[in-house]
């Protein structure tokens, strides 16, 4: 099983040419879209999606993410190897939220109970190699190989740091916490960076763009207009009650929430 | 065979969570995604699509359907047994377009021929269950283990009546027909309520947004401007040669139109 | 494998239809998408992005490509044999890109190496055929039943000439190419007519929508605003760093872009 994570859009055959290569070198590869629809260069919203989409996945499931503004350039393309499967793109951040979720910090260094690879064993490849879409010519034909069985330590040589992302982390303060939104989706739902662990006592109320929120919501399906609730993903989310709560507030990644709670966090 | 009908667009990674989730109990399952782009919360708009469709996949399909705005609120998760397939999903309408091309009417009851259940077996689900992402944790779960073999009635209990979309009937007075536009799709095109068979007829015109053509014409590329014919989904339809009719016309969902025939219907 | 080209669009279940006729034939078929959001009517964005991708997959592939603005009136239902794969659609000229790729002239006879039928065996399609919907009901039930091993000569009557596109060719004269913009994809890069092999000595400047370039670059990750870059297609494109160029150049396909070198070509 191989996932596909893009910001190539869906028009051009880009996602396609990738599945051919695959397809050539693995005919029995099951590949599942992820999203293609990544804002144009956007690490930050790409390694949020691929990490709320590939946690449902099985284990040894293969996770391509190709959102690669520095494709061609000194950037490493790499493969990992973690307990929830195995990941393949380049070196930019872009798996960021996958290794903090498993309890990585994310640091420099590769976590404990991961291995990485820089992908530099080019007869694995695909020849001649486009110094613009290494998602066709390096991450697709790695993935099929790996996912027709070759060890990931044929694929490339040790590392032992990897790019990360700076993310932003909820902060305490007596009973309140304060975060950010981490990501809009599609809906225009507010997704923070404040998990349900940090307030899952009584909520007096949430904050978001002067505007105030009395405790929690249950679902999108009751209330009126703005409303506060522990999402699928697990976070603080904010949404409007059948419309758009980014339009509605006018706000977006990296707006702060201030949640308050009955007792200290 | 699985297919997915949702609201949940192609960016975020919610129908790659449905999918790993699938995979994940049943890995041999063949995916097909209906549309992800249904616009967010609109049900009619949904359950049409999910009607042009479902009719062309075999009978043992199992078709999921989430555009869920009361998702966590007191409507009931449902399957469906139908001659065309099972139906996996909310209980707010979504089916009505299915069922009343079935033959069935779109009253209360559970049509004659099928049987329906309310999914209330929560061994056959995810856990933790997220209040508003049923679609992962409820419905894909669920039509997973029907693909996989379990019969429908060991997901839930019997039930014998169902929430359905009040649709509009056209209207026969003497030689003329008034419907009413259904749905407008990707190319602008707009598709009414009347079926084939009630202008089988010489049709003498077809009038919209002040605009009368005049007959029926044969194909989109016969003819110039405002175009009338039976559309591959069976009904009349209003179409722009090489253009949009629901922008040249300035009409959508609701708009009425009126076709005279040379004798009554 | 077959693969799946059009300007259906996602959000219908157009597209859906089709797979669910494929696989009523043919249920261990692997259908994947190249592209659904072919801009609607555009026959030559489609045969672009068909040739893109198409390249890529192995050479028993059947390739569908459903661009199809004459549905319904004399143009024909076309398959096509080739080194490169199968190929299904209308005879509009979207197969024009892959024949000129595979070396032919886009002249109107079938050329050397490959074959062509016209699909007039009607016990290959779907009935009732729609006249606004051959994809459905034609294209994709013969793509079926050919991917099932059924022979391409049954399929339909021999024919000896094609519809192609007359494509834009580049122009060289002395020291300088001028070529066309032939595509702009969805980060807005726009791809021209130029192939590699025309300037594959020194580049003194790229000149586009009165501004220059000086020299090539490597990728699109180095270098600053404008870039003129050999793309991922094999043909100079014109970028533009963290950007979108058609956008910053207000150049769009049919642009000119003419190529200094240093010795003549």
């Amino acid at each position: 099983m191989i996932t596909l994570t893009t910001d190539f859009g869906t028009r051009d055959g880009y996602v396609a040419a990738m599945k051919g290569v695959i397809l050539g070198i693995c005919p029995e590869a099951h590949i599942v879209d992820v999203s293609h629809d990544i804002s144009p260069q956007n690490v930050a919203q790409g390694a949020f999606v691929l990490d709320n989409a590939v946690q449902y996945f099985p284990s040894d499931a293969v996770h391509v993410a190709v959102v690669d503004p520095g494709v061609g350039t000194s950037r490493q393309p790499i493969a990992l190897s973690t307990s929830a499967g195995f990941f393949i793109g380049p070196d930019n951040g872009i798996f960021t939220h996958v290794l903090r979720r498993l309890g990585h910090m994310t640091g420099a260094e590769v976590p404990e109970g991961c291995s990485a690879v820089v992908l530099d064993k080019t007869e694995y490849w695909r020849h001649p190699v486009s110094n613009t879409f290494h998602g066709r010519d390096i991450f697709a034909p790695v993935a099929a190989h790996l996912a027709k069985g070759v060890p990931m330590e044929k694929l490339g040589s040790p590392i032992d740091s990897l790019v990360s992302l700076k993310l932003s982390q909820p902060f305490v303060r007596g009973n309140h916490v304060e975060g950010r939104i981490l990501h809009v989706d599609s809906f225009g739902n507010l997704i923070s960076d404040i998990p349900a662990s940090l307030i899952d006592r009584d909520v007096v109320s949430v904050r978001i763009a002067d505007r105030t929120n009395s405790g929690l919501n249950e679902t999108y399906g009751v209330g009126e207009g703005l409303m506060a609730l522990v999402g699928s993903h697990g976070y603080l989310e904010i949404a409007w009650r059948n419309g758009s709560a980014t339009q509605r507030l006018d706000a977006d990644v990296g707006e702060t929430v201030v949640v308050e709670l009955k007792r200290e966090a």
